[in-house]
């Protein structure tokens, strides 16, 4: 959880309070943009691409490329990584992922049939299909928690959300165990690279895949996040806001236990929940 | 502000509380995608081409097309539109936008020489310098608006925002005069979209360039949003949430008012201070 590069950056402004003003200085959540390459392998020749540009927060680009190279479904796994490095001097907005011969970009490119950009992934309904094909096995984890560990997860994510406490303008997202213990958390503008970087804290790690585990995030879920989680093969997906319609359809379908609204010990299950152990019914 | 279709859903889900567990019908903010194609003009040959995938609410997609064909720098303006009508029986997650002969398409796609996809438009370094080219003229708007006026603006707000209200899960893009009134809002489950669909509502209704109005989201701000207010020639934005650095860095560079963190008669201004009329000097 070191902090690569700072996630925050200063700026003079000024403050209105009740009509009157003063200069202060504001910390503010750094945005850049990050330009993903890859070196693929095209009838034995090395062919340079660049995949995507993704507005992200700067620090932990190696762990945001491998979340994004498996959540799409380019790569399987760390195996299918030979190198990730910065382009150019330090700091960088340029990074580049060799990928290992077996990886067929072409063909995933005509599977996709779409074009790629930005870390919300591919989105619409071509994308649903060849995701529902990919991970077209439902999650079998027998993983669950319980109601009371949920119930903790926003104020232990607090104390790890370094950069939202000076800005309040970051989303986090955190990996925690069945014990309820936080074992990586990563913040960025965005809260789709938020969980691109935790998933390729796992790929980096051999972490992979996350069938004991739960994902919590500090935002909202729609579809891209569902995905993200399903392909991460991950059961339990909670996050502090609410779900959007489709979030919820595709987390029934791939039997993927879906939380929202998690606030203190009050929280909805939409989906999947036979993972979530509660003591009282009424 | 009439709804064409609904912004929300309905899930049975279970609500867990205390320990407590009910089975509770949710209302949930709606999520489909919506593809938005173009017919539009080579070498005299009308040619169709799919342009963007977004995941967004449903309803008002004539605005969120056309919002988007301006916003990504397409068209000029409502006269390049010759038609825009939803594909297929309704209702449809299809729209194709006629463009007239003069709109240039495979000009734009190699000025912008990147993918396009999603609303949250072309980011990276080459939009950035595309879209700097594009509105190289800053704002020079002398609208302004009292500090008093941006304390109104929340309560304001959330009175017009229905979908919100029921979902906790929809953003919502205001336009608001210089007395303070809303005169239209639109909601979506992606802060872009919302933006979109408000900048296309001024574009049907030739209410563009936006010389005279001040932008109001109940969101964060980030670059791509401050490139929308910035082509759409919006001389304010406010927003709830907090900027970005980029955001900041952008709306200082086009001259563009950024008021963030509006919360009651508390907000900062990260640039643009002398459209906000501020009466005591502390």
């Amino acid at each position: 959880m070191d902090t690569e590069r700072s996630l925050t950056r200063q700026f003079a402004v000024r403050r209105i309070d009740e009509g009157r003003t003063a200069r202060v200085i504001d910390d503010v959540a750094a945005e850049e943009p990050l330009e993903i390459r890859v070196v693929h392998w095209f009838k034995n020749v090395p062919v340079s691409d660049s995949l995507a540009m993704t507005m992200r927060t700067p620090g932990h680009d190696r762990e945001l490329a491998a979340g994004f190279l498996l959540t799409e479904g380019i790569i399987q796994g760390c195996s299918q990584l030979v190198e990730l490095r910065p382009l150019g001097p330090e700091p960088s907005n340029e990074i580049v992922a060799v990928l290992s011969k077996d990886v067929d970009l072409e063909n995933w490119r005509v599977a996709r049939n779409s074009f790629i950009h930005s870390s919300c992934g591919v989105c619409g309904k071509k994308s649903r299909e060849a995701v529902m094909e990919r991970v077209s096995r439902p999650l079998d984890s027998d993983f669950h928690v319980s109601a009371d560990l949920i119930g903790t997860l926003p104020d232990l994510l607090r104390g790890h959300q370094q950069g939202f406490s000076k800005t309040g303008g970051l989303h986090a997202a955190a990996l925690v165990n069945s014990r309820g213990e936080m074992q990586a958390v990563f913040e960025d503008i965005g809260r789709h690279n938020a969980l691109d970087k935790l998933i390729g804290y796992c790929v980096l790690n051999d972490r992979m895949p996350l069938r004991d585990a739960l994902l919590f995030l500090s935002s909202r879920s729609s579809f891209e996040l569902i995905l993200k989680a399903v392909v991460a093969r991950a059961p339990i997906l909670a996050t502090v806001g609410g779900p959007s319609s489709l979030a919820i359809e595709a987390a029934r379908e791939h039997a993927l236990t879906l939380v929202g609204f998690v606030r203190g010990r009050r929280f909805n299950v939409y989906s999947g929940e036979w993972r979530v152990d509660s003591t009282i019914e009424s």
